[in-house]
């Protein structure tokens, strides 16, 4: 039987570009046989049973805007698109609660939180392609996590495709459940490697009313870490805690909105949140926190001013990728006590490997952004900056992290996991692996 | 080669009763051919290593406080206890974390916490006694696991054993990682059945300066739920949500310490907690949500006022069991658009067996605990309002819930699980089962 004849004529579409690859760069494409666009849970469980019959690899993909080539279909066969599998099942904003299918766009599921007074807090970048399916197969993470954690945190149910093409529903619209072994949090984060989300449950809360960025600058690193460190003991929690370093200001300094003092700068960036009365006390401690040894303190208030900065700060790794058009841009995550490690090392590898080097990104959460940039025309110099990644991987190794807090293993990080486990905990994976797909047609090269 | 020549001599003692039961009660008694308290990790997976090449099972047993039978060895064989692997590895107060061996009590771990201005939130009941593992092993909640979450979520690493008796580490002291599946959510609430945990990384928050109750007092449940559901639509979150039906007042009121109205009287309890002024808002807000319709809204402020509540909701269970000197107490978890279905099944179903029934617990998680009563020496009864848990299991697959929220399946609720996951996911649970231990030594007949 052919493919053709298990899913509907509207569901097929040709192999383009744009289903073969992600945003990893680095020249990756890969090759399908097939696209299939499917409307229906049960579209997906036929074409994922027509790959087991047939022995044909099928790899996932949601808004393609993976940024470790998780989506390539790397091994050639079926590739499967969420982008009509994209309906609001259930909205029930009185009970904090979403039944969403997997091609719905974060940006959408935000949105209609949000008319509703609760948010979704989960806010990876690109959140307007990116599908929530893609945030739960990377459990995409976000500036916002320090407080409010990452995507897996705020599922509760899954509906699935799993191998040899049967439907599965875990969990649902429930806060508790210890039944079953959590295969929810094992499906969260598998890159597409154990299962096909189709639907979710998710769960909201109430929105903050107020949002107040406090934010200091600093000489240096050692001076901003030391900021951070305060701001963890002074008692308070921050919605988020970003750096941005002074390589990172360089590049994007020019359109911060409040202005950069001359010379280097350093950059901690806290939110405080919630209604106004503990969102300004919040601020008023942050800034107590951040205002030592700091050469400013920004603690913009009106609302058109705190979009301005998180408008600035989304466009930050758009201002590094101009630099010199190409940018591997990393996302290690480390003990807190390691983060001057990461800082200085980023800037070493760097010189080592004779490529610009920068890091910024989710400070509080030990998850950062360690960026080599490269010119997309000097194959050489782009070789230098993907060998200055696998240094950076090392590096979390070392450091006693890992080589990714947020964009997955896919397919740029092969190779990498079995250091990180160990070889007894890569061989559990491994087994976790078999007893899900057992021919291991899903997503393969990935995750591994 | 005899189990004594791979274990210390003092890590043998002799299989007393206190080892081969848990509170589940029902009678049921396990049997060990050994019991063994090991003092390290390594002694651990000697035992482990030891069964595997005997074909011996083995439990783990932490603090014995267990409601659903999870640590009774009732296939014989070896148990193992914590009691001696109780240290405290490391306490990094100035980064919220905490690594901790598996037999250290939740007490401690709170206290250890709690005197650095930290919190651990988990707090389920008999915390002097439950021990860290087995909050592990259950996922266990409590209470505050409405704002704050279950174990689980405060669990950022883990060191186990895993058959044929290796030691792995998953995660560590990591606030974010998705480099490999999500093994440390698998082992929490796996119950012993997958591995055995023998140390833990514990993130840990700013503990809140001020815990304001506020107490709604209505007639019937009907109003009650009402209130749940406006506090829900407030915009605030409660750090827990609790209710207790009329029965469970009716036996317990007599101690609450701000005095009942007269007549059937359904209590919603709430809490506000943060810095006093944000504290004092939410109490505010919940206050207003909670007095439409009440009889009476108890607002105690004073610390001391404010323990003796929570000393009083500590004892609930106990004036429960003290009516008949027995009591089944379960924890199904259904959507909270379900609850009015719990309060009055519960009652329903309680009638339809003639035993005394009642409900209370974590209504905002929707997870409550329906009981039943009996007198220890009339085993018709006790039969009796055993089979009332059963129709009580069967409730909660017909409301869309869970048979456990937070107690576990453990021997109690054998023969559940298929119902509740269906045939492909308790295929996918058994699956990940045999992945793991697939000789099925660990914790035989449980969770499944």
């Amino acid at each position: 039987m052919e493919l053709a004849e298990v899913v509907s004529p509207e569901s097929l579409v040709e192999p383009q570009g744009r289903y073969l690859a992600d945003l990893m760069g680095r020249g990756v494409q890969g090759t399908a046989d097939a696209v299939v666009l499917p409307a229906t849970t049960e579209e997906v469980a036929a074409v994922m049973r027509w790959c087991y019959e047939h022995d044909v690899p099928l790899t996932a993909r949601g808004g393609g805007t993976g940024l470790a080539g998780g989506a390539i279909p790397v091994e050639g066969g079926v590739v499967v698109g969420f982008e009509r599998l994209n309906k609001v099942r259930q909205f029930d904003p009185l009970l904090w609660r979403m039944h969403v299918e997997a091609g719905v766009t974060t940006g959408d599921v935000q949105r209609l939180a949000r008319e509703s007074g609760l948010r979704f807090p989960p806010d990876p970048g690109a959140a307007e392609s990116s599908q929530i399916g893609g945030n739960i197969a990377c459990n995409a993470g976000g500036p916002h996590a320090f407080k409010y954690g990452v995507t897996g945190n705020w599922v509760t149910g899954l509906e699935a495709v799993i191998p040899p093409g049967e439907i599965v529903q875990i969990g649902g619209p429930l806060r508790k459940d210890v039944a079953g072994y959590d295969l929810k949090s094992l499906l969260v984060g598998s890159e597409g490697t154990l299962g096909l989300v189709t639907a979710a449950w998710l769960r909201l809360v109430p929105a903050p009313e107020l949002e107040l960025p406090v934010i200091g600058i600093y000489r240096d690193a050692e001076a901003g870490i030391a900021a951070i460190e305060r701001v963890l003991a002074s008692g308070v929690v921050p919605a988020t805690i970003e750096y941005m370093d002074a390589v990172t200001l360089g590049y994007s300094g020019e359109t911060y909105p409040f202005g950069l003092p001359e010379g280097d700068a350093f950059m901690v960036m806290t939110e405080a949140d919630g209604a106004p009365p503990e969102a300004r006390r919040v601020a008023a401690e942050l800034r107590e926190a951040l205002e030592e040894d700091a050469v400013a303190v920004h603690a913009p208030e009106e609302p058109s001013d705190v979009a301005a900065l998180w408008r600035w700060r989304a466009g930050v790794a758009f201002a590094i990728l101009a630099q010199r058009g190409g940018a591997f841009s990393e996302d290690i995550a480390v003990p807190l006590d390691r983060l001057r490690d990461v800082a200085r090392e980023t800037l070493a590898i760097g010189a080592r490997h004779d490529v610009p080097a920068l890091s910024f990104g989710h400070a509080g959460d030990g998850n950062i952004h360690s960026t080599f940039l490269f010119a997309p025309d000097d194959p050489e110099q782009e070789r230098r900056a993907d060998a200055a990644c696998h240094d950076l991987f090392q590096l979390a190794h070392e450091l006693g992290g890992t080589v990714t807090g947020e964009h997955g293993i896919g397919w740029l990080k092969r190779g990498q996991l079995e250091q990180q486990l160990g070889a007894v905990g890569y061989d559990l994976h491994l087994r976790v692996k078999r007893a899900f797909d057992p021919k291991g047609l899903l997503n393969p090269g990935k995750k591994r």
